[in-house]
């Protein structure tokens, strides 16, 4: 099992990754021991799952509610419904929320945890690699709205996050690639020799070999976890994790969401981030070549869909990091090096988007 | 001009209260001077003293979010209609909220600035009595949900507080009455002189004599500002504020939201705590006879409706402040000196439930 802590004073809490821990009473008991709990899950995950969570809780009651599975499910309606079940429960403080699931239950429930009495406790059991190296830890709660992703949302840490690397035995194939793309974002966010170690091993962890995987869970956690205890409130340094992001959340809602995943949308973003970096003279073009060819053998998109310019500076402008109308982007001043701006020629931004997404 | 300074660090803001502030340009330059703004009123409230605002704002463009008046309002539906508005606006982090009205408006519009892209600032204009003296105050946001008070929201600190006192003027009676309970309940709770302040004072504040008010408003927010730094986020202390509440928001919730004003509502649970407080051994009845003076000198009800004894129950379980299934309650050691406290015995709270509610 692999172990790291967020270290977040009064908020810190452990993640553990690893075979079994869903089945884990000793570990259940310990990080999720209230009285009384909710599980939120989906009906894709539930049946898959659930069983082996029952089994991690012995005994001990609880209640579920599950969702439709779904990244267009991640709306302030199921934040409602969850919080129907909350009351319906008769939850107080000293209840619990379990999210079992990937980024969108996760994230739907984070929110309906931190809104149900202004905040009680959850526990995130990720299972899709995207919710295992980056929605479950940091504390990002949210749901979109039509005009933009996660424009509705909460800080909100967890009391522990516990991935149990046996259900990504269920995951698709496109929703394992989908979480490679967070992974490769942090390696290029923060940490160079990672990302040769992901060009040499992307092949490993497409086969989900598992001591290659909890490698790479290890690591970009670790990662995230650095940022997130740094800045836990992005007011500054923690919005370097937005690479590739500004470009990828305007994919997502130009597509409908649903459409594309996040891993995907991020995946184009991505290159359009190093294309970008690479165009204002920060990178030479072989670190472009580099980004792509990862991306590309991980077997995600590295090109983005034809929304054209205008829509896409339309949807990039709702963007969180905007300040003054002026589109703050995550660029890269080297693999490892990632810097939030406002300093590139807004032409050279136009340019990049009428070839690349249409005039 | 009255002026008091909520000392939470980083989170520190101003109250001010006094007549002719939201005309006040320079006023209003200094503590509301975003770029993007979004007024958030009612049709009651709006009408009166939007172009008031509008005056202090001299040119400054704003885009206007006007709900339905009334405490049935205070829905997560309403909180969904003003991030709606929020992203017509096209507001960013750099933007802010301009809570006009009530506590009703200043609770829905907090949650929503609390919640939309994860918390931008908000400014409190309250132009009622008890959103001036309470809930403008302190960071606590939210809505209400058929099973509860408050059960949805987020604590997120107001930039400024700004009370103009001329907008009392047009506050219904019933409304300023309202008020008052909760400038009584601060009294009870952590200020015995101001309590006795309030016996000698009552009618001059129901007379809205303008000196008295302001001195009221005053000592009100000084006591709920000094126990908000104390413990902003409801882990302790700040529960005190509760007094009243637990048996308040089972009346209001019971009767159905709306029929019985908040404050109203609250003032009968005052004199509820203050009996079981003195059926308990705490204070002696002659307290309890100053608890309900003082507000029936107010104009405010002191006897409980017949919801009786099971439904009270079931409905004060889904306090915030039960832990295990304990209810815990705020009762008095003396006036100005309320104490949070499971330390009770079942059968004295359902005999009074029994006697004043009905079995």
């Amino acid at each position: 099992m692999q172990q790291l802590e967020v270290k977040l004073g009064k908020r810190a809490y452990p993640i553990l990754a690893g075979p079994g821990l869903l089945g884990s009473a000793q570990l259940l008991a310990r990080h999720a021991g209230a009285a009384k709990l909710l599980v939120v899950t989906d009906d894709v995950v539930g049946p898959l799952w659930l069983s082996r969570l029952e089994q991690g809780l012995i005994g001990r009651p609880f209640e579920a509610c599950v969702l439709p599975g779904g990244e267009e499910q991640k709306t302030l309606g199921n934040v409602a419904i969850i919080i129907d079940a909350l009351v319906a429960a008769r939850l107080n403080r000293d209840g619990m929320v379990l999210a079992l699931g990937g980024g969108v239950i996760g994230d739907v429930a984070g929110f309906a945890a931190a809104s149900y009495q202004r905040g009680i406790p959850i526990v995130q059991l990720p299972t899709t690699l995207l919710a295992m190296v980056d929605s479950s830890v940091g504390g990002k709660t949210g749901v979109n709205h039509p005009g933009g992703k996660n424009l509705i949302g909460a800080f909100h840490q967890p009391s522990a996050v516990i991935a149990d690397t046996d259900t990504l035995s269920t995951l698709p194939d496109r929703q394992l690639r989908a979480g490679l793309t967070e992974i490769v974002k942090a390696a290029l966010v923060a940490d160079a020799p990672f990302f040769s170690w992901l060009e040499a091993n992307v092949a490993k962890l497409l086969a989900r070999e598992s001591a290659a995987v909890e490698e790479a869970i290890r690591r970009a956690c670790a990662i995230k976890a650095a940022i997130v205890v740094e800045d836990e409130r992005e007011q500054g340094r923690r919005a370097l994790l937005n690479l590739g992001h500004t470009f990828g959340h305007a994919i997502e809602a130009g597509s409908g969401y649903g459409h594309v995943l996040h891993g995907e949308a991020v995946a184009a973003g991505l290159v359009l981030a190093a294309e970008l970096s690479a165009r204002t003279g920060r990178i030479a073009d072989a670190v472009v070549t580099r980004v792509r060819n990862v991306l590309a053998a991980a077997g995600l998109p590295v090109d983005p869909p034809r929304l054209g310019r205008a829509r896409m500076l339309e949807l990039m402008a709702m963007d969180k990091k905007v300040k003054g109308g002026e589109i703050r982007l995550v660029l890269l001043d080297g693999i490892g090096k990632a810097v939030v701006t406002a300093d590139y020629p807004r032409k050279a931004l136009e340019a990049l988007l009428d070839e690349r997404t249409g005039t």
